[in-house]
């Protein structure tokens, strides 16, 4: 009887090793060769699901996107039924972005390397594209102004990329100067408090 | 009599042949060979100024900031020998800093390929540490909040660590998503008139 192999198990293990040469190495270190001995897999194996580079930062970036999102539905399930509130949708949203704990440092390298490609690979930059995103933050504030839930007289759209770029900024500062974690974590509640004020 | 060489002028040469191919192809595509291709130089003369990547990625790095901090006085300049307003500075600072033309976004692939090389080599950071230019911003804040050149009631070290994060954010997804140029020059424009209202 042959062996049944678990794909999904093998491949998320590839995954796994990528982000840990990433965040040791860069992007540079994740050749082929030393992705399958991180992972403890052969060469064929890992070319057997990928066949560049690029595939496998595509699929390494999806893995922690599901990871990320996962996160950010665990963290939003309270014990109540009822949707959370605005604010603290935007501010879990905002801190599953920015590396304020050792698991989303360890993540940073990976965000920062795939945007880096991303830049010059056009085909990598859909997965980062935040137009319905913003889109969508920006309707949650405007809804939010609306029933008096938010403060009057800002713009929603501009505020909502103003959101997204303060978490991309926060995750680029926050991985490069770790001691301003902190800050990071109050310049979010400062923005969300001047949104929402109590 | 032995030729002259400019030394100056081939490392600048050198560090351009980087922009561009890094631009083009990634951090990945610099190569020794072919930074030395792209300059019309040989191996050896790239070899004799720099010995590995990261010290040709830094040098880069330093040329690309000279040309900013350029452009930046030139905009500055005006015909006035006053000190500009500190809207007008940190509106110079902040376009410096985001790829609105094509000039800047030709350089974009640089920044963000360093800061992701800059997570992974804590020797290239130093660069990018914005300690001591956050709290020079948020001088300039405090400051014309007690002229009441600007608003009451905002907190300057939060405002000037935004600023920066916004500065980095609006870099890269400037960078990444081209049609919302316009939307990060009017971000930048509409925080400015929340600091400084007319």
């Amino acid at each position: 009887v042959p062996k049944r192999v678990d794909h999904q198990e093998r491949r998320s293990r590839i995954a796994d090793a990528v982000c840990r040469l990433l965040a040791r190495d860069g992007f540079e270190a994740v050749s082929l060769r030393q992705v399958a001995t991180e992972a403890g897999v052969s060469m064929g194996q890992v070319q057997h699901y990928f066949m560049t580079k690029d595939e496998l930062l595509a699929y390494t970036f999806d893995s922690l996107s599901v990871r990320v999102e996962q996160r950010l539905q665990t963290s939003l399930s309270g014990s109540s039924d009822q949707p959370p509130p605005t604010r603290d949708l935007l501010r879990a949203l905002l801190r599953a972005m920015v590396p304020l704990d050792p698991v989303t440092r360890a993540e940073a390298p990976l965000w920062v390397a795939y945007a880096a490609r991303a830049i010059v690979r056009p085909e990598l930059a859909e997965r980062l594209r935040t137009d319905d995103f913003a889109t969508m933050v920006a309707g949650l504030l405007r809804q939010a102004q609306n029933d008096g839930r938010a403060a009057n007289g800002f713009d929603p759209d501009l505020e909502a990329a103003t959101l997204l770029a303060l978490a991309d900024g926060l995750m680029i500062r926050t991985a490069i100067e770790p001691h301003r974690t902190s800050q990071a974590a109050a310049v979010i509640d400062y923005h969300l408090d001047r949104l929402f004020p109590k």
